[in-house]
């Protein structure tokens, strides 16, 4: 019985009960305050003064993340249904979530074993976001944005690729220009390669750019090539949404003879 | 009778009459006259020279604005009906352009009250320019385009929603990377999220950028990110704005009964 | 009949007769030849190799430009009927292209009555292509934009005076907040625009950018609402294409009673 | 029978059977290999280490190139029907990927005959992605995508050359306002085309900026003007898109006959 109740509320968020709701909000913000905790422990004064507070707020979110993470482990079995305790159990630790979950809490526990420094890992709480977005009313949002990337995957894939020979090509030709010119920007077409993702996506840092006529020839094409890279899978995901639109809408009722028309597109 | 003059020339733009326009065009040219105003005295030459002129503009100013803002209050049982005076007037004054145009004149007597430079308050002032578009002939294109954003919310919204998170992951690893070679650069997280920023909108000042091979890889992995960042938007607006028209148009005459059919989408 | 012929060759390229297509595409390439030797102009190198024959070129062009000029205002009681020749000649030289013609020569002879540097104005000899560009083959895809950017005039106007407005609000924020802590980068408003302008065009050359917390908030948003400055004006052109298309092609014919279907969109 | 069975492997990929693919893959995993191999060789610390480790592999990759190419100069009567043997390998010689093929192993022989450095032509070897993408499974992505540019090539021109046109007025007018202060930024108008740009594709690497009051108006207006530049293909392109998917999809039950009408725009 309590089993089936802590499985409703840990991980069948879906239902939308009260409790789940509030279980989510309370983890949700325990996760939004932790990121800002984290991002204040890297403010030195702020570390200073408030530290050990902050230090005490993270071993008191671990401890909720360590239970919480134990109780699914503990309720795998009806998450991860198997045929043993074990293999559930194994289902639920390499599961996409499980790991992330594990990974998220371990950065507290791995400096008792052997000397490292993985607070880092402690970012991974955010993807725990994407596990609550789903079962929110941005559900349906999400999932048509992800339908249409997916639909258009062929022409986006299609395009990336060309872009990146396009960055490969004008590497290395920003290399071979500049390199006698500016030695130190240009050393390898590595450096080019960086130049041409700033100039590509328009970025433009300013920390590298051609100074030879022929280099700043090769940027000029490099950086309309650039907004080609914004028109094209903006028109290709234009298209998609509008083909969603379509499909889930196109049907006409004649409102003389009460026939339904469908238009098939 | 005159009560319902002013209420008419002050607060029901709407009705479009003659008298209306010409009140609205004077405050409309007041209000850019004053912006220019102020934009002239932050000029030291200008300042010097002709400083007088402007402060004695903006003391004019405020005298109308304030006679506008008590005609407001007079006629406010007529534009804020309520059950007594009191209400209406209060309605009024914490209604969303009551406030707006309190702020705008308070800057000029709370010095005789106390010692503050709320001056910046004087930007609201261009509030009032929402106000005046609701009434001319712009409406409809305003109207549209807030419908299509308000349609599109959901989609909108998830898409701020993961780019918040990209922002916020990136700017934890470019932390973690960047930190310990350029330390004035990186000193915390909150400087990464400043370049995730900057790169995401691919407006790279050039003030922050990776040195690290790691670090620029991340870059360019954000700067794509920002094209995509485009792309989805630009796509959602687009399809809505379809989607309006083609609620607007679609109909179809059926071949049987030569009935016009409304497609009801 | 000489008057006729000139008449015909001058101005009514729309023709498109073998005559007038090879005047056109003399004018053009000459066109082109002297922007690019007003640009070698500006080159000291160049300039002092082959500036005899560079300025050679240019007094046969501004000859020929002459030539062509006497020949349109001769003409010009058949390119702009009148009730008498002195109207019809006022007429052509206050039309557009008569001040654009007359102005892009203008220079070469205006040092002989007064001293003044007026070359710049040859630049104006590009807008002829215009002129050009409306008689050939590309004339109906640049009917076709502008009739698109003509009726999406209303949402255009809205954002470009909404973009305006957040420029307006945004660089007086960005001055009240770093002017006291980049005085040289932020003297007045008027800088504070600049900025505006640099970030929400994400263009970012990287002269001005805040350096206070707050001042990177401001930021942010502008440089965010610059995405969405791109995505809006997107989204609307892409529909009006959307809807130019729709109107010209909809209609069906149904194969077996031969009936058409006409979708009124 | 050898000599089919070369020219199925070689030469028709797009049967797609199991050995074309094997050879496919194994030709455009030895090309990626070989890019990598270029660009690492450019880094010292890594071309002192395994520089006669990445010449090897290079020498390997030419003499493998170099026996395709002398196989499909074999099969090029198969793949170049003509008249006579010698017509068809001068056809082959001198077709795209002819061209391309030899210019890439070129490299390699040339220091034998004469002293020239055309290493940088080895990148060259790139080109053969789009030759194996033609008969893999993004084909008709990549045959869609250039369909779409092709239909709207009229739109896409007159986008470019007005855009063209702005740039050079824009940076006339930037050369003759910026050149006084800034002598050595703008000294000519090939630089105030660089900095044209820069600006109109909003890379901004902030090399070169206007510091005078009206080189930041002309800087505004080109900034702006790159959004309407990003703006207008991006419309062009996504109704380019939409305009396919209608065509191939819009399909409409006559309801009197009880056909379906096949919608041929």
């Amino acid at each position: 019985m309590i089993k089936n109740k802590i499985y409703q509320i840990v991980e069948k968020g879906s239902h939308g009960s009260r409790q789940n709701l509030i279980f989510d909000y309370v983890i949700m913000t325990l996760i939004l305050l932790n990121v800002i905790a984290i991002i204040l422990e890297t403010i030195p004064e702020i570390n200073r003064l408030y530290g050990s507070f902050l230090r005490s707020f993270e071993l008191i979110s671990v401890i909720i993340f360590s239970i919480e993470y134990l109780m699914r482990l503990y309720v795998s079995d009806l998450s991860h249904p198997s045929s043993s305790r074990i293999k559930s159990i194994l289902k639920f630790v390499f599961s996409g979530y499980g790991v992330i979950d594990l990974l998220a809490i371990l950065p507290f526990y791995v400096p008792f074993l052997i000397k490292a420094d993985l607070r880092f890992l402690r970012i991974l709480r955010l993807m725990r976001f994407f596990q609550i977005l789903k079962i929110n009313r941005y559900h349906n949002s999400l999932n048509l944005i992800w339908s249409v990337i997916k639909e258009k995957k062929g022409e986006l894939t299609i395009t990336a690729f060309v872009t990146f020979l396009a960055l490969l090509v004008s590497s290395f030709l920003i290399y071979y220009i500049e390199r006698d010119v500016q030695p130190d920007k240009f050393p390898n077409i590595l450096a080019g390669f960086w130049w041409a993702i700033a100039t590509l996506t328009t970025v433009g840092y300013g920390d590298v750019y051609p100074v030879t006529a022929f280099g700043k020839v090769i940027s000029g094409f490099v950086a309309f090539l650039g907004i080609g890279l914004v028109a094209l899978p903006t028109g290709i995901i234009g298209s998609g949404f509008m083909e969603k639109i379509d499909k889930r809408k196109h049907k006409i009722t004649c409102p003389k003879c009460g026939e339904e028309i469908e238009d098939k597109n």
